[in-house]
């Protein structure tokens, strides 16, 4: 039944929640300039530890510190592009999980070739858009529209499996429905507001905490995964309840996920197979 | 009639907001640190398409996508640079809109060499304070005081026809009346409140956002211009009736952007030739 | 008497935060990415004015004209390194106040030995937790968590004096109780509200801050630095009264700072000598 599979999705989703605010993951983020500051704050927001350190001259010394890895491709440049490729090294050699963000994978030859080489240092998960995915599946520069998806989230499910069977990582792609694949099953998840795309960097934010929830439990990244859409999507539910626009949901999404309680989560989580 | 001027001029301004709501144009902005955030929430909020890709390695394929450059040199070094000029060049040769501020124009020699260097790259737009358009026009490194303004924008009406007649740029000046001029002509706008003066990177979210507007219509440079300046204004007095301090202000201004109606921009806009 | 005593350094914290708003000090800040909005936003508001100028190109021309040098090493690079090492010499050699915060110091042996570094050119304040304090007096790379602290301040007396002695700067430890030490003398200050911590770079503001208070009056390095913490504690105080989580706390908090009275800091500044 579908509802209690929900209020099972729902359960998981807190308890992994939950163990992030005890055992607060120490999170490296390797991110873009643009979501920063919203990356560490909803890291913090949910309980998990994060660090923004990304020199070469660091890592070897502070990877094998942290409980996972975030990489974020957005603001690219060749003198960072060394940097990321150290640390998922690091965490791959270290078996840490590391989730990757290929922001506008398609966007130009030099972004699409260094998220390729960065997938092929096996990521744990790949968090995208439709077009990115796609991009990424077809290993294609393409005319994307910039940051923003030109595809709807549904046309990529091929891609996503595709990518998820040739990479070993499990793939999510965020859309009008988000979705996470394995490259065999599929789960959808339903929560968020579409205002949200309205705020920058929140997609950076998801998948920085699909690294805090992936921290707690490498073994089911495509559970922890899933649950981490679903609760950010839920924080975002209760956001817009009060928010008056864009900026003012900014806030209150990070605020609703800080105070996010067991009821709320249960009951709001939408996570069904597909 | 300066009330029928400026029911015109209202019109205009909402019919270029409502343009760059349907049509999203893609602004590439290669901008610094400190206003990344608010840059990108401004313009997504204004419903334009920000992206923060900077690199040489991209441009060649990136800067043929976009309909308009904004470059911004607030926390410029000498490895930003070479990325800001070849953007230029490249919107240049494209025939692409593309607009300059230059931050603490006058703070150093390098920086001011960096900016003259960029304004015979052919900016459409230069956006200002009257310290920083002062300091272009005489071509001379003066001690400004760091990134504010420390003379009136009606010091700087000549300096500023002076700028647009040997750049050949429209230029926009901030300040207590902000104006736009082509070196003949001239526009005051009336519109904002003081304290959007402390938040930070409000100056540079009035750049982009003129990008935005100039993207839309490139022919049009001082319309375009004069009407970004007047409908963030308008946004920020909106957004100041429920406004506590300037970190409130920031958001309510965002959410005041996002939710302009037509009645609030025709009634709301005071743009006036002077 | 205590009651007294606190009066007079509420008084003496008035008269600070006053001459800031006054004479608006100018601040260079070389900062990391993830706290340069708020950062410029905390200086705004508190009436300074804020510059994130940071190339080794510009501070030559640009430094001598600045009341305070702030340093922040957050996202430490080797190509940021020499900008701060260059800015901190000059700062030292023209007699300005400057102030580092030696974020993670004991997170890499690189980090590590760049703090040690920038602590050989002099800082007028060294601001940090009690785990970044601990691993500077004893110059040892240890495992701390990230970018948060592992230690209590209490558990920091000790090194901080040794710190202070052996650099000759103030030295102040942010934690359930703050401190301030020059080595002999301690200070505490008991304001702030536990959730500041759970917002990104409270703790690289407050240390701005403390730059702005020190521009004011460099000769009394360990009064500035305790009427700064105390006075955003205030604020933050100020701002818990209204907000719902972090993320409404922050906006509150830079709305307090700027709004703050007279009555506000002298009752509420909680200052003694332990």
């Amino acid at each position: 039944m579908e509802d209690g599979e929900q209020r099972e999705w729902g359960a998981k989703a807190w308890t992994y929640l939950s163990s992030v605010r005890s055992l607060s993951p120490l999170i490296q983020c390797i991110t873009n300039f643009v979501s920063m500051d919203l990356t560490a704050n909803t890291l913090l927001s949910a309980g998990a530890s994060p660090a923004m350190l990304h020199s070469p001259n660091e890592s070897p010394d502070f990877t094998p510190q942290v409980n996972a890895l975030y990489i974020n491709v957005g603001t690219l440049s060749d003198n960072w592009l060394p940097a990321m490729e150290l640390a998922a090294q690091l965490a791959s050699k270290l078996n840490k999980p590391w989730v990757l963000d290929p922001v506008a994978a398609g966007a130009s030859r030099f972004r699409l070739k260094a998220c390729l080489d960065l997938i092929s240092l096996k990521p744990t998960v790949i968090r995208g858009n439709a077009s990115e995915i796609i991009a990424l599946a077809k290993a294609s520069f393409a005319s994307t529209k910039g940051v923003d998806s030109s595809h709807d989230s549904t046309d990529a499910v091929e891609a996503a499996k595709s990518l998820a069977n040739s990479s070993g990582a499990v793939v999510a792609v965020l859309g009008a429905v988000d979705f996470v694949t394995d490259g065999n099953r599929i789960v959808g998840a339903r929560n968020g507001v579409p205002m949200m795309q309205k705020i920058t960097a929140t997609g950076c934010a998801f998948t920085a905490l699909i690294a805090a929830f992936v921290a707690i439990d490498p073994s089911h990244a495509m559970e922890t995964t899933a649950s981490a859409l679903a609760v950010f999507g839920v924080a975002g539910e209760l956001g817009m309840e009060t928010a008056r626009g864009p900026a003012s949901l900014r806030t209150y999404l990070i605020d609703s996920l800080h105070g996010l309680d067991q009821t709320a989560v249960i009951s709001g989580v939408k996570i069904t197979a597909i």
